[in-house]
């Protein structure tokens, strides 16, 4: 994934944002994990920085929408406490894994500071940018 | 617990995982928690690196695999939230007690990247290499 | 400091880095060390987002740019090993302080990636454009 | 970077440190710094394991030996205290950078637990399996 497509994606989820009227970060790791673009829109709450970063790093280490992961992590499923592991991840929805047209797996993208259907909502548009 | 010994399981537990037709990463720790041998197969998720040591991990500090840990440290269990502690344990199936043909501990094998079940089933055929 | 000054300051890095044919990552703070936005160009060494980010930190929370820091932290200067308070920080150039056109301060930005010389000079491009 | 390439590496490394009579850890990690294979041979202390792992992650988040990169985070040299970066690194030798034939980097390895010349040699020596 190049840092042109990573802005693509951050300025689709930042005019997302806007037109719903909340106020999000919006994190975007390649494909192993390591940061390659993020902004914060004024008046987010300082605590989702961390929450965007997690939910990002959830979706590329597991390779699966942060949403997913929740239902194996929970106290019912079949990894309970999966989320303690790599340093604190994120067990609910708005990290959103990233693909190619061919399916392969360019990175992921985490957005925090909306409901959690927002977040969702915001990461998926944002991703669609890469396949349009 | 010898370096061969440990290779000799990595291997073990290799050939198994290419049998099922899965990718995991196999972590094995002496007695005392240090690592000794890890691998990781080609195209397991980066996530399941953590994992496969802390189950290892798990193993090894309470003597007992991750799987019996997973029902102490349960909301219903005994000891809700050990698993928090020591820097973060694991408290699901995928880590396994080593131990000598007279029953003495030799360390802790975990396997992470494959479903649970087989997880167990790989590192209990490795750690059975040792008393082979 | 806005968002959109953020932005600003991060695409006229990124310009003149381009300018200059190098390969940088440019993190942006507020004034109270949080996160505003942060980029990677294509090619920058993963070594850097961290070293990027700590640049930008320790021009905040000393008030001074890393270079002068890098003086008063120095085995010889004032406070040796100040640059290991606060979770860490870096003792060299890079990190500029952020400033109004009244002097009041808004951040700090941190460029890594080339050599120190043009890692100063690309963050105090960057700078000026909040008081052009 | 293949597993299989990882383990040759390993053996390559394990087989010199014999025959040099030393003993020593060997961790390799891929392109992005993650753990791809790791041995602790008989009777290496146990202080080197993380002394292996941080010249590996230095040799590769930087692109450069770790006997190099000693160089600029001197005291006297252009980056200096740039090993506190990264979570913390290793400036001096026996990490060193993982090229294919072509000069793309493949990844780092990190020798520790001999003298700093014997544990350069042995990352050299098994780093050469990759283009033999």
């Amino acid at each position: 994934m190049k840092l042109s497509q990573a802005t693509t994606m951050l300025d689709a989820a930042h005019d997302e944002a806007r037109r719903r009227g909340v106020r999000v970060c919006i994190s975007i790791l390649d494909a192993q994990a390591w940061p390659m673009a993020f902004i914060r829109m004024d008046g987010a709450p300082l605590g989702v920085i961390d929450v965007a970063n997690r939910k990002a790093r959830t979706a590329v280490l597991f390779q699966m929408d942060s949403a997913d992961f929740a239902r194996i992590g929970h106290p019912a499923g079949e990894a309970y406490m999966l989320e303690h592991t790599n340093g604190g991840l994120t067990s609910f929805g708005g990290g959103v894994v990233l693909r190619a047209a061919d399916g392969g797996m360019l990175g992921g993208i985490g957005v925090s500071g909306a409901s959690t259907q927002d977040d969702i909502d915001i990461a998926r548009i944002a991703a669609a940018t890469l396949v349009a």
